[in-house]
């Protein structure tokens, strides 16, 4: 997006309905004009494309998921507590917010390259996250010493990602936070038995 | 695919190629049948459409990557080994057959519900792989007993699968095979320090 004005934000919102109830590839910048209440002139006013407007709602929403983990870690005093508190946020976020999760795990997977790359450096930010605990587990002697962060992180998010992929998948015909626990559990302490 | 002939084989493979050089959406059928020196109808012979070609070859080389993993896991003694068996065997197969990675971590992620319906289908012969090695863990007192299958198993596939990702898109500049024991060794004991 060029810059923010009056309209924006709801043109974002429109975007993420209609992305999340018609597909991207059928998601026409007309679609998104009419459920935002706005001229199509309008939309070019703030956004190139409809890929810019992909790009431009994800980094938009992924600063907000981003916040509210970042305020739910806040609080915790242990590594353990805070690794709890980000996936509890995170599917909470996704089942409050099932148009996101659609966009996020079925819309985002785009197998266009160059796509694929900016929306990979959006993740960052969430991995970022990711890597800011695994620093701190290490640091303060929690967690394993010698681990590689790439591949912790690749774990964490990993599971994460696969949990609410299969429940997007079986059309959330199961509660996805009470899942937290018993996730956190096993990333924390593996398969075997203790 | 409706049935099998000598030509078979050859759109399969030449099939694998296209869509990971192309993307799903620009191999058509007439690229495919020329790259397996076959004329356009022919293909028409085995596949009804495009879709058809992926879900087959996909189906076609499940199969074989799944009987490949099974054979490695066979002489192994304990569940642990066998799960670095198959960890290893899975980023091994990969890494050698680097158009198939290309395909499964980006072509096969479609957005289209009824396709991935198909894809998942497929997908469950690997699952139930790792389901066995679940199981075997638990029944013999190795694995933590009041474990969910399900949470295991999203959580071992969801890590194979990141880590796949991730080495596609920086476009293979490390080794995955190599990432098979700390992964491995991170599943089976968790993040906290021993
Ligand atoms: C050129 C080609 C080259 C090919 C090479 C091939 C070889 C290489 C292969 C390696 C790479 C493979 C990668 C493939 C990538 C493509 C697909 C992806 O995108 S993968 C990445 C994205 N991932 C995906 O796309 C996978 C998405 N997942 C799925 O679609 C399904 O899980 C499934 C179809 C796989 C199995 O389903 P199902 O048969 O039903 O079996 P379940 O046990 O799961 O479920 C049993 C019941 O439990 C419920 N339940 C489940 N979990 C939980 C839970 N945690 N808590 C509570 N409940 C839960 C569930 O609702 C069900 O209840 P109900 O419905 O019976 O009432
Ligand atoms: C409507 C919208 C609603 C939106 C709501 C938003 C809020 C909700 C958000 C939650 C859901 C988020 C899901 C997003 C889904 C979309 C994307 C996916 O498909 S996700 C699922 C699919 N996943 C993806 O698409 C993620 C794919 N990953 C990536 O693209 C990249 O990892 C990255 C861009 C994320 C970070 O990259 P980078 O900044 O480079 O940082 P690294 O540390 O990784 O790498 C540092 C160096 O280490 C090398 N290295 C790495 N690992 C290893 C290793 N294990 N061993 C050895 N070496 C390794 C690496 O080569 C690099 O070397 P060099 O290159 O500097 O020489």
């Amino acid at each position: 997006g060029k810059s923010r004005g009056p309209k924006y934000g709801q043109i974002i919102d429109a975007a993420v309905e209609v992305i999340a109830e018609n597909g991207f590839h059928q998601a026409q910048v007309s679609k998104i004009a009419k459920k935002a209440k706005v001229a199509d002139g309008t939309i070019y006013l703030y956004f190139k494309n409809k890929e810019d407007i992909l790009i431009s709602v994800f980094r938009e929403k992924m600063g907000l998921f981003v916040s509210c983990i970042e305020e739910a870690m806040g609080d915790k005093e242990t590594v353990e507590d805070k690794l709890l508190a980000l996936i509890e946020t995170y599917f909470k976020n996704l089942s409050e917010n099932y148009h996101w999760a659609i966009v996020t795990q079925l819309e985002l997977r785009q197998t266009d390259k160059r796509l694929r790359g900016k929306i990979g450096e959006i993740l960052k930010d969430l991995l970022i996250l990711l890597d800011t605990i695994i620093d701190e587990g290490k640091l303060q002697g929690v967690f394993k010493q010698e681990m590689d962060k790439r591949i912790a992180r690749q774990m964490i998010f990993g599971t994460i990602d696969e949990t609410v992929t299969t429940w997007v998948m079986k059309d959330r015909k199961y509660d996805l936070v009470s899942l937290a626990a018993p996730i956190h559990h096993l990333l924390l302490s593996g398969l075997l038995k203790d």
